[in-house]
């Protein structure tokens, strides 16, 4: 079955592949074009004068096309919210005062872990829905609340149910560590946290919070060490407020990405360019929570391979639009918004170890959004409203 | 005709009346709540056990309720774009080859000033529905691209015409000075275009763009000398980017407000928390340019009325969201979540000249959101998605 898409007005993509330093900026921009899905992918792209025939035809009225955007970086699934934590926060209470009543993250991993899979699926639905709504055609979802292993595994389980609605990418996020029982409890995770998951197909990969009030680089080693050997990919938050060597480290295990890196400094900036792990910028967070933004403008001129994400989570970054995250990072982070455009589709793709989208070139899924004007950069440039009318994954409107 | 929403989780509004310094964060909240309206009007709102009985009910199934956002400045009549000077910017052009290559504000200017009636209406209504879609029931929108008088009153023609579908207020701006003629320019204002726009009925006030680069403070006195002389209400965009005296000026003659501040020093902050003059912030503008926060917080500290718009334009602030920019004000100019709501709401109202709406108390209009959840705070909360499901304006949905 083949339908060509016509009426395009601009279509912009980057190239296939993951896109690093002054190559995110190389957007191939074709107006007036047309675009040939054959199943599901795309089996040709062009000046609308020069298109093939087809099956069907789908007029898109004049409007611009970008690839379906990808988000690499969410913990879309959780119970509980920080509400009252940021508005006391806001008014001045410390952070042991909001802990001394009940709040902090271990509110929302109580509440979590209280909550049934089907109470998580019916929670996570609008948010991901959200996310779909301003552009996201693929979306990663972390655990990393529960805690307690069962209740890891609801979150995930959650996931998976609702990759019956979603495209999306589960990770298993080691996030928080046990105030008693440390090393028991990275034991654990290597012996028989990962190796349930890896065996019941629950995650595509491991995550591990890497920080001073974190874990350590070793334990992260050790962790990163199980998902390797149960044949799980690595990524890493690390960097947010520290750099305590976990950048290095998931450089040279050939993590998928680094998440965060707001306090990168030179060593780990130089590291991402070197390797071809990709560095995962998250604005939403700086936004939020007022901290210095990561050295996005220095990774992409030292030669890294960047991606951006929203971090939608309820402590740090209530950002409940990719598109919003893309828009941030020109702003934060100092992205044109042809980088910008490239951070959130192909190489976001990557980051997930997707090499099969993010690009609208031959041979690549069908996973693209229609904007509601005529100019591509309209994706980059608006705050506040999704710009996106449509998404279409595998050539079918979502 | 009578009608009891009730099943309200929970009804958070400021009192009825400009809302000064600390009286900025003092909220109303009521949980459970019900609103009863009369004819358009609040005529009781209170715990829906004490509920009086009423013809009709509207159930509003355990969602939040907070006054309907008012967006006290926008520029959402323009033609063109300024997509491609925004790229340019952003790799490095400076503004000089941006203007040779026919970029600039005049390049909206000439396009705003080359479109019919038909066309700007046909252009505005999709940016006023995103606003109305963030929660705002009332909305400013201000002329100022056309220059040529003509121009002028085709966008209060157009504003006119939207009136049909939306609840806007009509304002006359006095944005740039002329490349020659300036003094001419000025008295065919005075002398010519306020008259004709006060007898026509076409706004309610008349504001200036009193800037280095823009109007002095001599010509800023004539113009407002002419607005008050033809019945028209006065505004201020002041201390953008220097602070050349309009705010001290506006607090003088009783200016409705002064708008931007980010270049405000003690002088103005003290101008303005002695006035009843109202100080709008713009934090889109903020964001979108990364130049420096209007200081938000100090204004309240110092006792000021503090309101919050997008300033939306296609230049400097392309946020389509009123709600985005109660959400900005909270992050970049430090206000808490109560006083950015008070900030959006009945603050936004007394700088439109509006004493009728902006809380939800007995006697004002019955403008108000329905929020997606059932906590008030996710309207201050929520980045990249409107928080907002229902907007009721005079006790109708719209």
């Amino acid at each position: 079955m083949t339908t060509l898409f016509t009426n395009i007005s601009q279509l912009a993509t980057p190239a296939a592949g993951p896109q690093r330093g002054a190559g995110m900026g190389q957007l191939h921009i074709t107006e007036n074009a047309a675009l040939l899905v054959r199943d599901g992918l795309i089996d040709w792209v062009g000046p609308a004068a020069e298109a093939p025939a087809a099956a069907n035809t789908v007029d898109l009225r004049g409007r611009a096309v970008v690839p379906a955007l990808v988000d690499p970086h969410t913990h879309a699934v959780w119970a509980g919210d920080r509400l009252a934590d940021w508005e006391a926060k806001l008014s001045g209470a410390t952070y042991e005062e909001i802990l001394a009543r009940g709040g902090g993250i271990r509110s929302t991993m109580r509440a979590t872990a209280a909550a049934t899979v089907a109470e998580l699926v019916a929670l996570a639905r609008p948010r991901l829905q959200a996310l779909r709504d301003s552009g996201a055609g693929t979306t990663e979802v972390k655990s990393g609340y529960g805690l307690e292993f069962d209740a890891e595994i609801r979150m995930l389980e959650a996931v998976r149910e609702l990759q019956a609605e979603f495209e999306l990418r589960p990770t298993l996020l080691i996030h928080v560590p046990p105030e008693t029982g440390r090393a028991e409890y990275v034991q654990g995770v290597c012996k028989e946290l990962i190796p349930r998951v890896a065996r019941e197909g629950l995650a595509a990969a491991v995550d591990v919070f890497t920080e001073k009030e974190a874990f350590d680089v070793p334990e992260t080693r050790a962790i990163f060490e199980a998902a390797k050997a149960n044949g799980l990919k690595i990524k890493l938050h690390a960097d947010q407020f520290h750099a305590i060597g976990g950048t290095e480290l998931a450089c040279e295990l050939g993590a998928l990405s680094v998440d965060h890196l707001e306090a990168s400094g030179p060593a780990q900036i130089a590291a991402l360019a070197a390797s071809d792990t990709i560095a995962t910028i998250l604005p939403g967070v700086t936004l939020h929570l007022g901290l210095p933004a990561a050295p996005g403008r220095k990774l992409i001129d030292a030669g890294a391979i960047v991606a951006v994400g929203t971090d939608l989570n309820p402590g740090s970054s209530p950002v409940f639009s990719t598109q919003l995250a893309l828009a941030l990072a020109i702003r934060l982070n100092k992205l044109t918004p042809a980088e910008a455009l490239t951070a959130c589709t192909v190489n976001a793709a990557h980051a997930l170890g997707l090499k099969d989208r993010g690009s609208l070139s031959v041979g690549q899924r069908a996973d693209f959004a229609v904007l509601h004007g005529a100019d591509w950069r309209e994706v980059a440039y608006t705050l506040g409203h999704s710009p996106v009318t449509e998404v279409w994954v595998q050539g079918e409107k979502i």
